[in-house]
């Protein structure tokens, strides 16, 4: 799995065979600490903690999570019913991204089947793991071959090598661009309030030696109206069957700016990603999370005892301001629950 | 100047009579200090150092400058013509509020006058002070007039009592409807990097007890698609000729979301903003500041080294999506250059 590709140095999931490593992200860029995850309920614990974040991310750590959950119940003659009970504390871990789910019903197929060990779900869960990869490296190229020639590209939040098995989606297009010398730039987000695009995208680019300057959301229209970059590229926690997109705060206010300014607006996932069972965004869950990451840093409080704050993770943006969306399966221009249908039936 | 009324109980800028003493809105929300400034040299650092901030705060404090400037030089003849060269030390100190130089040009129709004194200039700069305050109330009347009842509003930046002589432009309209029962909740953006929605709009509405909800600015188009607010209203730092509006980076965001979600977006800003010398948007100097301020807080770092960060402070929204602009001479809807130049030359 270990890349020489000198653009993609950055991983953030380790398979050991004994135990999952996980880079905990929570403390980057100021410290790179690993932690070793043993048990399925310290798996469900790092999704639920941010340890890991990402939705591909979080679907692979998922998946080894019930390996390791298989390996603590299998003395016990009825384990894959103990296992699948134990799944559901990994679904209920996050509630938006729908790899997690995706994972868990992957491992759910293999324990109904004729033959469920442990080491079938480690096959599992590798196949799943570097399926990942090898789906941002072919998304990599087709994103940029849609992107071309263009001279700054805005990201938001984290859809990197952090956010996924390794090379990332959002930032795997951006990578692939970068190679072929056909961008000069990339901004990134700083992504508030959880910093993702200051601490992680940021750190990974730095660390392949892509140039990233940063910029505060409410900067990134003004950013498109000076003229600085031509295409926006983000990745997604969950598409639903009409080609809506849920994907970090802040994807909304970008997708409307970029479609004001005529810049290319393009959402990166993986087939996992996109959930069929959705008819549109308005039926994808949106997390809240404590309005306390927005008023405290570090544990330094920023806005007055006695103020609240409105939290939300993720926001949905609709399908008629997406230009494009790149699968492993293919690029889809203008989804619609038609282009959505064929895309993921073939038909 | 100090106000009886509950909902204006913060004063940033206080004249001594001896010395200018400034809240130093640096350190809020954490600590409340003031700073006693007696020299117009430290009146200009206060300005350059963000000690003071907001379009009218800077004004009043710039015509209290000049009194102190006078007094320490008007033991010499020339002093006039001493005072004028040192008043450019004023207006460089921050490029884009047009009411720095705005004062300036109070004082130096004086200095040019017949009879310059110290105590004219003090008599000046009192006055600058009363009559924004007095601006401030009568754009509240008139800007809650035009909203109406109204849910939510959201604000951005600080545009209050801490940004002005006392009461605020756009939270002067805020207090007003807040007066009046005509509003139920006000969301403020954080306001990156600087914060001024978390320390210091929060600070000042929390101290009137005017429910404040915090936002991130990448929040704000969402919580408009989600329908918690009826409108934006906003300050501003220079206004063009054709209404084109500089104001705090993040601005331009929001205005380009409340005009997809057709909510009324309002521009508050005394005439002393209005820069009729300007032509257009374009021609309004945008600061940029250090990259730093984005990528450091509270002295900890929070993106890798050797990352970059683009960090201008304002931006500018054009007129085309300013539904209402309101001045204390009167309210403009949708301005242009004909009903600019009416507001100010009442033709």
């Amino acid at each position: 799995m270990a890349a020489a590709d000198p653009n993609d140095s950055v991983q953030a999931i380790r398979w050991a065979g004994d135990e999952l490593v996980l880079l905990d992200q929570r403390l980057l860029p100021g410290r790179v600490e690993f932690l070793s995850i043993t048990t399925l309920g310290a798996a469900a614990a790092a999704i639920r903690d941010m340890v890991v974040r990402g939705a591909p991310a979080i679907g692979i750590t998922a998946a080894y999570g019930a390996v390791l959950g298989a390996r603590s119940l299998c003395s016990q003659p009825d384990w894959p019913a103990r296992l699948r009970a134990a799944l559901t504390e990994l679904d209920a871990a996050r509630p938006t991204a729908i790899n997690l789910r995706w994972a868990t019903d992957r491992v759910r197929v293999l324990l109904d089947g004729p033959e469920p060990t442990p080491v079938a779900l480690e096959a599992l869960a590798v196949s799943i793991h570097e399926d990942d990869v090898r789906a941002n490296r072919r998304m990599g190229e087709l994103g940029a071959d849609v992107i071309g020639k263009v001279g700054g590209i805005l990201t938001h939040c984290n859809a990197g090598a952090l956010a996924t098995g390794g090379y990332g989606t959002a930032l795997g297009v951006i990578r692939t661009a970068w190679a072929r010398g056909a961008v000069g730039q990339v901004f990134a987000d700083e992504t508030r309030p959880w910093l993702q695009g200051a601490r992680l995208t940021a750190f990974e680019l730095a660390a392949d030696g892509i140039p990233v300057r940063l910029v505060a959301e409410g900067a990134a229209p003004w950013l498109m109206a000076c003229g600085h970059v031509g295409a926006v590229v983000v990745g997604a926690d969950r598409v639903a069957a009409n080609g809506d997109a849920a994907n970090k705060i802040g994807t909304y206010s970008l997708a409307l700016a970029a479609r004001h300014h005529g810049l290319t607006f393009m959402v990166v996932a993986p087939a996992s990603t996109i959930d069929m069972a959705v008819e549109s965004g308005e039926d994808i869950p949106i997390e809240e999370r404590p309005g306390e990451e927005l008023l405290e840093l570090g544990g330094r409080r920023l806005a007055p005892d006695g103020v609240g704050a409105w939290n939300p993770v993720f926001d949905v943006t609709p399908a008629s301001l997406i230009d494009v969306l790149v699968t492993e399966r293919g690029v889809v221009h203008h989804p619609d629950p038609a282009s959505m249908r064929a895309l993921m039936t073939g038909r």
